[in-house]
């Protein structure tokens, strides 16, 4: 073993160790560290903010665009930020020890399944340094170790939360390895810990296409996969036109560099030049470019020829594909085909007509007569959310604490025998 | 492309075809087909014994033992116990489009988590051909497409099922691809199948380790694996020793060639004498073999001395290691690392032991004062079941229909927006 290779091995057995004793950990506790978490961000702000400096000064040589420089820049209020979201997953109820379900065999037999903590996780994410504090207080709220591996832009900032959130776990007597922060920036440490299934449960990778590539194509584990956003609306015949507008609209212009963000729209012949002609105004006041099939261009002046590239394309800009569809089939085979299987929403008063689309549309979240944007942990009520999963296994959609949880099957007998 | 390649292709596009079209299947069409399956099950004995002999008169050739053959042997009572199964799937509650919560947002929008098929599953299997009918039961009722994969073994065996199976989806209309068969036996058409992530949402292995370690290998999707039962009994120093007797012995003989029967005890130091005393006639009487450690075998004359290696043994047989402990917290340790994950045994009129032991022992079950036997879906309640899961992700312990499932967010709002 060389070094590398003995450093990441350290770390996952001293995960592995942690997991086991969180186990036993009372939610009070670990309630406790996130609320001392949230105050020493508050109280060493000072400190904070300048390590994160030492980060945006390096930031150019990275080559980091603006818009990637004020995502790691910290300041007094997103540091408090931080620190609500730390006491918001406090005040979630505690996962482990759930009783998901329990029943009483004819032979007295009681069995019961109950929430149980995964046990490590390894958390690999980019430039964002509140997701590091995120992270960690969502894997040990649900009783799992986590190992972060955060981006090398972030380096100093990660490793200023992380001194934070180790020193609130040893005065909260947590075990201190519970979070763990991958110290060197070298790719082939996240290798060795994606060859580990032994002692790593799951791993989790937020960023762009090409790192979760590499960690499904190397990671002997389980993934929890985050990837593209293609969401669609569809604009049914029986749609309110002015309400597939606005909801259009909001999909799309509301914040369009996020995943949620809707990227394509498809409208029914009947009501096609209808819509256009109230939605391609607001469009184009917006500054949305449109791109569209034959159809949606002769009805609409300011739109351009799509190629077929673009309907698979996630474009986290001003910018929309469309198409006229001939029925409410043709749309959800257009979007089971291209989407990517994240959000997709119908516009519809007909009810035989949502029902189909909802049960026949292979997505994540499926909505009627809402913005793309509310598929969000937040807004469908789980509280903090590590990611939304695009995956159907385990956590498909927003993955929050139950997400980072599995269960054991406990069964209670006086000695019966088969 | 070459042949091998296309046939397999066509056959996952067939399958993500069918199970497209699955999702709007009503169940009851779904249980007419289980019901006209086991019905052409009972008329068509002679056509599958005599398919079946085909497969009993090649075993020799392929170097079967004697068991392995009797496990291939189908009879007229073998055929009708496949039929009663059948039968027994179809009486079981449909999972597609079971609301699993739903709550209504503050904003008003009604946000559900609704039970939806995982999609296509690839199922690959040795040499038990009922298992040909059982898979494509429990995959079809929970709305997915199967490709079967079964072992050269059971190929005439595995054909004709299929020719029934298939035959009954045509003609309660369900579509024909919902069920299909491998029909060539070459190991690379595994290979392509495992890397069509694209196309095959699941891969359930089910034989030998080699099997399945050969899967976790290739795979590209999720894999349900069913590992090694090295199951523990631990008897603890507030046992009742008759009924720890009977639960060691019960979990040992009943049928030790099975996952769930017990492979290894634990006993604490306070009553080894005077367990040993009690279920060391029992276990000769039995003809097991102890393997124990040094205090096991100064108790236990009949005995011989354990090797590490030994209690990390699946030993499929009437053998069992056997260690005696100072402590829960040493039992438990023990079990963590030595043990497989799959079904542990506390044998205790404890409470805090009890609790201790299901919290701590990261088990698919923890079964506290009965047998290990126990951990089978039929036992849990579950109805039919595809496998036992060690793993912990997505499905662990028992897999039945609702293991075969995913869930999506339907979202139905009146217009919502961010």
């Amino acid at each position: 073993m060389n070094d590398l290779q003995q450093y990441t091995h350290q770390v996952a057995l001293q995960a592995r160790e942690a997991s086991r004793l969180l186990v036993s950990v009372h939610g009070q506790q670990k309630n406790d560290w996130l609320k001392r978490s949230a105050a020493a961000i508050r109280e060493q702000s000072e400190f904070l903010l300048a390590e994160n400096a030492k980060d945006i000064d390096r930031a150019p040589e990275y080559g980091l665009t603006e818009a990637q420089i004020d995502r790691l820049r910290l300041t007094e209020a997103r540091l408090d930020g931080i620190a609500v979201a730390l006491e918001e997953i406090a005040m979630l109820p505690d996962p482990v020890g759930e009783v998901i379900e329990s029943t009483i065999r004819p032979n007295g037999l009681r069995v019961s399944r109950v929430r149980a903590p995964l046990g490590v996780v390894f958390f690999i994410y980019e430039s964002r340094p509140n997701v590091t504090a995120d992270a960690a207080a969502i894997c040990v709220k649900s009783g799992n170790a986590v190992i972060l591996r955060g981006g090398k832009e972030a380096l100093s900032s990660n490793l200023a939360f992380h001194s934070l959130l180790a020193a609130a776990l040893e005065a909260t007597g947590l075990p201190r390895h519970a979070v763990q922060l991958v110290e060197t920036t070298d790719r082939e440490a996240v290798g060795h810990f994606l060859g580990m299934a032994d002692l790593i449960d799951v791993t989790i990778p937020r960023g762009g296409k090409s790192l979760i590539e590499r960690v499904v194509r190397e990671a002997r584990m389980p993934v929890i996969k985050h990837f593209d956003g293609v969401c669609h609306v569809y604009i049914d015949k029986a749609a309110d036109l002015e309400m597939a507008t606005e909801i259009l609209i909001n999909g799309k212009c509301q914040r369009p560099g996020v995943c949620n963000a809707t990227e394509s729209f498809l409208v029914h012949r009947d009501v096609a030049p209808a819509f256009l002609a109230l939605a391609g105004p607001q469009l184009a006041a917006q500054g949305v470019e449109v791109r569209g099939d034959a159809t949606v261009c002769d009805l609409l002046t300011h739109a351009r020829p799509a190629t077929d590239e673009d309907y698979r394309t996630e474009y986290l800009a001003l910018m929309v594909s469309a198409k006229v569809v001939d029925s409410l089939d043709a749309a959800i085979a257009h979007i089971n085909e291209y989407g990517s299987h994240h959000t997709d929403v119908i516009v519809t008063n007909h009810l035989p007509a949502a029902e189909q689309f909802t049960r026949e549309v292979d997505s994540a979240a499926v909505i009627v007569n809402a913005s793309s944007r509310f598929n969000d942990g937040g807004e469908f009520g789980l509280g903090a959310e590590i990611g939304i999963s695009t995956d159907k296994f385990h956590a498909r959609g927003p993955c929050g604490l139950k997400e980072l949880t599995t269960y054991k099957y406990v069964a209670v007998g006086s000695g019966q025998v088969r």
